[in-house]
């Protein structure tokens, strides 16, 4: 019997990788001559690049960058198997993750070193590029990473700005003379769930800004400033970010990849699925195992579990999903594919015992899980 | 597809007869057109009239009896569905869940009522007893319920004794001669997984007795009075309880059976299995449900998943266990037939929103186990 084990990462506990080697326990357990095929999967957020790697037998490469402070980071990318691709996770020189809690100020926090990897990977030849955008600490329009790479944004004297949220006003021309010229001769896959625009009450100042750590009054003048940055590039390439859907992911990150760079969005998972070859790995499967801290209504919109779960249906393969928490609305994934959903826990426990046992417990649920689907086989 | 239901009771929040409809909830949920077959199920203890009454579509009766402490109870006999064997639970009569917890005194409990209990069935006019012995309040080493069937139990004096184990101490001489005649006409099976002697540091006192509200000097007072009473009945009677097996069950009323009762002890799962029809039940099944409050090592010392399963592997159908927690050792439980154990929690949660949510959460373990089973006919 083939088993697929493709979880997303248990957040705070489990990676994506090790997820699917502590199911793959499990199920062995249940049923030792299962012949299991792991693929650790991400959507497009943290951990994207670790799974398109795995998956395709590829390498990392690591490079020190301008983080979002301007402190240096330890930053990667990742290339895939067919030695050609090179996949970028904002996060990694740009992400929330990098700065303390009481230090996060979308004001100050630039996307230079998300620039300066791209930089690096092109300096290195690389020419294909899926970057992931999620996890971003910034809210600067992407300004820095254009920086990074060349172009000088300059105030009304001509003199370039500096970097941060807080310096977007202060652009009034842009000179591309010295914009990294490898650009235009790549290709920029981004992987982006959000939809949202440039600026406005849905833009990426007034709905992401607040968990960057962007007080009320600090996302008034996030937007206004974002604006202000739109109409400089409105008036620059002519391209209107505004009310562009998707402009508006990662701080406006998207919207500068849209007018600046030959650049396609796409669903994380949906790109994940494919770099993969996702759909060849589960030919012939009995049934897949996948898995995520929490698993609700929001699995619907884009989540792991649901694209292997979309990808498994064509074939006709059940698909079990392992959570750390079920919340409500599980009856719509259903209709995607998934066939059923369990829970982690042994019995009553706090969250805190849940994630230092998360190795015992996702592995007892993968056995007991695979002991359920295989008592027919067994009979 | 036939799907048989038969769960325990989940102590503290689900009847074995509330679980097994909510289960069947889930289940049809799951899979709307399953044949659905619902056994509450109970091990001896505490349910183990209510199943046995359920499943053979028996009735109850009423009576008002002496409790614990002498005050009235109302307890219930139940009626087997073919009229004529008669099920008594001792909790109901002189159980500890009558006696609030800082009036549980083993010195004074006595189970008395346990014998008007039984008296009463007599009168009205069975012969056929089942007696489920688990739960008591008592110590008395069936000395009450001897006395309410009309046996004098006499001091140095001749005068009758009182009830409780603190008055053991004191009979000196046993007095046969109103001793109900229809107990030597009837049959009694005496539900009980306890192989405890009567008396010693496996005994009645040592070993339950704390439970019942015993300090460690009551413990041995009541050990002490135990083997007085014992003296008394070998001297009598030429039955030695000391240390026979079982004779220890339930505050020693397990002796009392055996020295003046024609009297058979079983494990209680067994007598259930047996009186529910449950193989017969099980025939042709796809698999059974089972559950219980908590599933672990001691699952398979005779508790009600482990009778099921035991069932339910000699015709080759797969077992589920939905526990409300999943302690260790529950591998053990694979070779007697249970084929996996999944538990209630849909996520981290405390015991008390546990309890709460149980009717929710039963019902939707018990879908996703389904679901998850029913994957390949799906397919």
């Amino acid at each position: 019997m083939k088993v697929v084990i493709a979880p997303d990462s248990f957040k705070g506990s489990l990676s994506a990788v090790e997820a699917s080697s502590v199911m793959e326990k499990g199920i062995k357990k249940a049923f030792p001559k299962a012949e299991t095929v792991l693929v650790p999967v991400a959507d497009g957020g943290e951990g994207t690049m670790d799974s398109l790697v795995a998956a395709t037998g590829g390498h990392k490469v690591e490079v020190v960058v301008t983080g979002p402070l301007q402190e240096d980071v330890k930053a990667e990318y990742g290339i895939l198997g067919d030695k050609e691709t090179c996949v970028i996770e904002m996060a990694s020189a740009s992400g929330l993750i990098l700065v303390e809690p009481e230090k996060r100020n979308p004001l100050i926090t630039t996307t230079f070193g998300t620039g300066e990897l791209l930089k690096k990977a092109m300096d290195d030849g690389y020419r294909k590029f899926i970057l992931a955008i999620g996890g971003s600490a910034t809210n600067d329009g992407g300004a820095g990473m254009l920086q990074a790479l060349g172009m000088r944004l300059l105030d009304e004297s001509g003199v370039p700005v500096g970097v941060g949220g807080a310096e977007l006003e202060r652009i009034a021309t842009i000179d591309n003379g010295q914009f990294d010229s490898r650009i235009e001769k790549s290709e920029f896959l981004i992987a982006s769930d959000v939809q949202n625009p440039f600026i406005g009450p849905n833009g990426a100042s007034f709905v992401f800004g607040p968990q960057k750590g962007a007080t009320p009054e600090m996302v008034e003048l996030l937007d206004h400033n974002l604006t202000s940055w739109a109409d400089v590039i409105e008036k620059t390439t002519g391209t209107r970010l505004h009310d562009e859907p998707g402009a508006g992911a990662a701080g406006g990150i998207g919207g500068a990849f849209q007018a600046f760079f030959p650049a396609q969005m796409e669903r994380g998972i949906d790109i994940v699925i494919r770099y993969t070859n996702f759909e060849e790995k589960i030919q012939g499967a009995s049934c897949v195992f996948t898995g995520e801290g929490q698993c609700d209504f929001q699995t619907a919109s884009g989540k792991t579990p649901m694209g292997v779960a979309e990808a498994a249906k064509k074939q006709g393969i059940p698909v079990f999903v392992l959570a750390g928490s079920i919340g409500k609305g599980i009856e719509e994934l259903y209709q995607h594919g998934i066939t059923s959903v369990h829970s982690l826990m042994k019995g009553p426990m706090s969250l805190q015992d849940a994630m230092n046992e998360s190795h015992e417990l996702l592995e007892s649920a993968a056995e007991q899980v695979m002991r359920t689907f295989n008592a027919i086989y067994k009979k």
